[in-house]
């Protein structure tokens, strides 16, 4: 039995608190929270969960195997760090840190302790996601040609970060785990709106070597939720809607060939097959609940995890590049990809 | 009766003819192509049209006294510039040129001779663009924040241009008549995939002075087809979706506001209005038929056009700088305003 | 503080329990289930409520002041009746009972006891149906032409009625709240295809005095889930669509007139008008924690409920008559009308 | 070359004489109508067709070989039958007659003749209704359970028929083409709103002979348009949505099964099969092409055609039977299979 520590109860701690009390191998032993409402709140459903103001009680309590960091972002390096340096396990919201240089120290101190790092990129436990990697991996979509997604909706606002670190994360992430190349370079626009707020629209461009580049639309401030990913391959292409309530990943049997009948003069001699649609059956397993399995696993059998602190670093570093060059108008920014992969 | 000649039955030519041919006031005298079979399709379509492969013919007729270019892009300057030579008023299939010195020679000769330089940016004529026109104007939308469109599909390749001059030029030219200020700069991305061919992709973002962004996405590489602009304002945000049959654009009563109860240590102080939404009536009018009325219009009593040379010159100049932009990764290009405006 | 018994921990007894149970108002008691595994659920999420196998305790318990039926429906009549002759309020999830002469029973024993009695229909408490009421009411739709309602998905099958009382009766309640008159016969047809097993697609015609007719599709053998209710006026028409995430509630200026102008010989002098469209703004609120409320207050102040034992019967009397119509392949069955009033 | 005449210019008609026109192996030579600027608008599309206002002529006239009739229902039977006695082959807009004695009597005559008699049940050709016909043939489905379709709309309220004949035609068609096996009964209802016309909104179910059921809603009185319909087997189930631009029809791998280990007290021994969606890639040729041309080749080589006489026959008896049992509030009218098969 594995004891949890949750730091942070605001929008997301309650899933997480909730995913742990109900799997067997953990024991949720401590929540904290600076806000007196959110501990009366862990106490009404949670009566046996100890719930506290002092964070550094719950870090350094002996019952806790592990510590959840589910704070605001910039708080994250502080609270893992030192969670690390009590010898516990850590699991930190995504995005993992604030910059790469803290990313990159979370990864050093966890290795020289020999503790599991996790950082919490949810969508890449879902089974949409899961689905598209398996089939990008299984060359079922032909070369990878474009990922573009389309992630808006109204709010909410974080006072800490701008809209990058908050919702284009999540596709900085699956990006990483789906793509079968890593981003070189980023280009980035975006604009605040309301007085004394970070940007809360923006627009990535990941570049890659090759013939292959994602983009990632994010806004706070669009009258409709949109979730939509478009991810095309030489020999088929996916939609992928995550408010769809079913058929959430639909594959295309569509593509573009050069066509050496065309006339050169008037069109391009480029063909367009079009075939069936077929949207694979997808695991409807709560993606937080497969992913804390998956973080309790890897502290019992050393094993690695998917979402290690590695991941966490290079999603980080994209997002430190973009806010760059969103700053600069677009200006591209080279990612150093040596230093990603050490 | 103003006698028209139509020069290009490609892809967009058939409609132009079959538009002036049903209008009252109109005649359409000549029609020409350099393809026997498309000219074979006029004939059985038009028996009373003359279809001939010889442009220069057409342009020299006595009885056209104005000219529609439907040709690839290439081709608009040369041939525009020859019919206002031959002092024929001129209707331009979008674009207006291939660069913006092209456009401002067009401009230079119209203005010189007194004749209608006239470019068919299509969607302004459209009810939902005239809609949405009117609805910033009234300033039933408050401030405008942003614009953003997904123009996406399978193909259609062109050979003479790549996505932007094809597909982001719509949205370029209702940007410029719906927007209350003229863009000051461009960033954008793309990509090819297809050997030897132009950019499929392309991700423009169009900078302002001031709080103000529009962004284009546009693709022949998409398995769906997609038409979706979100216009968003401090009052209200529009949802335009040219595929909806009815109901194309939706009206919002949505928007944040500064919240001065937050609490600032955990989400900002930003409140969230959400009230009706509204889908106001629309005129089904066919857009080229209003746009062919205003030209013919325009030629008879000397009246401005809404899309006259300036607002294709203006038009150019983003697509030329937005593919500029495009070769350097996103380098912020700037337009010089100053010179559009003139 | 007014003490609640809830019998029944199965679908949507956990919805009765946690809605009572964060209401300051009332204090759920006990819970009885038949179950182990579903008290051991109650003990798990309500460690503070008695969770028991025996309803008739439950019943007798003196800290009990009402009693939530959430059975079978072919228990509802017998342990509606045992809790009002033990001195209880009453609320019983749909259907009231199995029979319109068991319903008619239960109002006279609240009746003569003085007791509420309740059942809850849903819908009548959400947002979206208090809406179309008021738009009714308020004489925004005009004359009303026609209910049409579709509410299919695949499963579940209840093994005690067939799909008429398990999907249709939400749409007859809405029907009775929300229309202007009351249905006076009723014509059905429906088929099973599961051996074994009670009817589960059902086809139900509500006729009226007056050109009014309202019509509902229930199914358990749909591949997807559609809850989507067309409710025609003469100056307006609405669409309810339950699964759409927002405005749930569309509002259409659209209606037919005759044309005095019409050319009779070849088509009929109707024309028709085509205008806005509207969402009007609907109340969030959880439905089923209005309706607790509601049952509360008219325990407390003795006020009339909204769906009460006679909504119930009325409800019922349809079911009935549908099932019965059905049986003979769609021979019309009327309805007592007198005796529904009564 | 064969020789047409069409009967009517109004709502299809220009669709037929355009199909005609463009193929090669028919020649259209006359069209009639009585409204003189339905035959200017003959002659300003088609300045080589005779148009005349005598239908009479039309049929007499000795260049005409096979005569189309697409004019208000209640002149079909007097048109065809003057055009078999004339010696000319028919095609007849649905529905082929306005009872079920005078389809009868088509079908006499042509036999009697050697003439080729087809009824332009349109949806027949269609790629979408083709494909389901070959998956319940190929018993993809399994054992079939239901059809059922929506179809309604805003108008065109017609002067001569009810919408069961002017709508529900289309899919009591599509139902004699793919389901297995033929209705032995139906049961409908409907209702009239405006005064003095007929029916706008009806209901019908069709009943089979084992446990298969067919509904079909039509109305002139909805704020949408929708086609939709599902068609359930026991292996497999589809949803067609005819206004769907691609993927019209999706083919769902779902089900039900007794489960042998559910509890029978609570809940039915049913299971739920779930797996894949797939949207087969459709003809998308235009129905009415492929319908003329099959016109033409019935009349060359004297095959059999699909929609023959007797398809118009069954269709026709099932919308009598239908406006007869509406008559009735419901009340079932049997077919007369045998008369209907011979």
């Amino acid at each position: 039995m594995i004891g949890i520590g949750v730091v942070g109860y605001g929008y997301w701690g309650p899933n997480l608190v909730r995913n742990f009390a109900e799997t067997p191998e953990a024991r949720v032993v401590a929540v904290s929270d600076l806000r007196p409402e959110r501990l009366a709140l862990v106490r009404q459903r949670h009566p046996l969960v100890e719930a506290t103001a002092d964070a550094g009680a719950l870090l350094g309590d002996s019952r806790v195997d592990a510590v959840v960091v589910a704070t605001p972002v910039s708080t994250h390096f502080g609270l893992a760090m030192q969670a690390l340096r009590a010898g516990k396990h850590v699991l930190v919201e995504k995005p993992l840190a604030s910059t790469s240089d803290e990313a990159l120290r979370l990864i050093d101190e966890a290795d020289r302790r020999g503790l599991v790092l996790m950082v919490d990129h949810t969508f890449v436990y879902t089974g949409a996601v899961r689905k598209m990697q398996e089939l990008v991996a299984g060359n079922v979509l032909g070369r990878i040609h474009y990922y573009d997604s389309v992630r808006v909706n109204l709010g909410l606002f974080q006072h800490d970060v701008n809209v990058i670190w908050d919702l284009a994360v999540h596709d900085v992430a699956i990006v990483d785990h789906v793509l079968p190349a890593k981003p070189v370079a980023v280009s980035a626009t975006g604009i605040s709106h309301v007085a004394g707020t970070r940007e809360d629209i923006a627009y990535l461009t990941l570049l890659f070597d090759g013939p292959l580049i994602a983009h990632i639309h994010a806004s706070w401030l669009a009258p409709l939720k949109i979730r939509r990913t478009l991810l095309g391959g030489s020999r088929r292409m996916i939609v992928y809607d995550d408010l769809e309530p079913s058929e959430k990943v639909k594959v295309y049997d569509k593509g573009v060939l050069l066509d050496p009948d065309g006339d050169p003069a008037y069109q391009l001699r480029v063909a367009y097959r079009s075939g069936d649609m077929w949207a694979p059956r997808l695991d409807t397993s709560e993606a937080l609940r497969t992913e804390t399995s998956h973080f309790l696993q890897a502290i019992v059998d050393h094993a690695p995890v998917l979402t290690d602190g590695h991941a966490g670093l290079r999603v980080v570093r994209v997002l430190e590049a973009a806010t760059e060059s969103l700053a600069e108008r677009g200006q591209v920014v080279e990612l150093d990809t040596a230093r990603l992969a050490a």
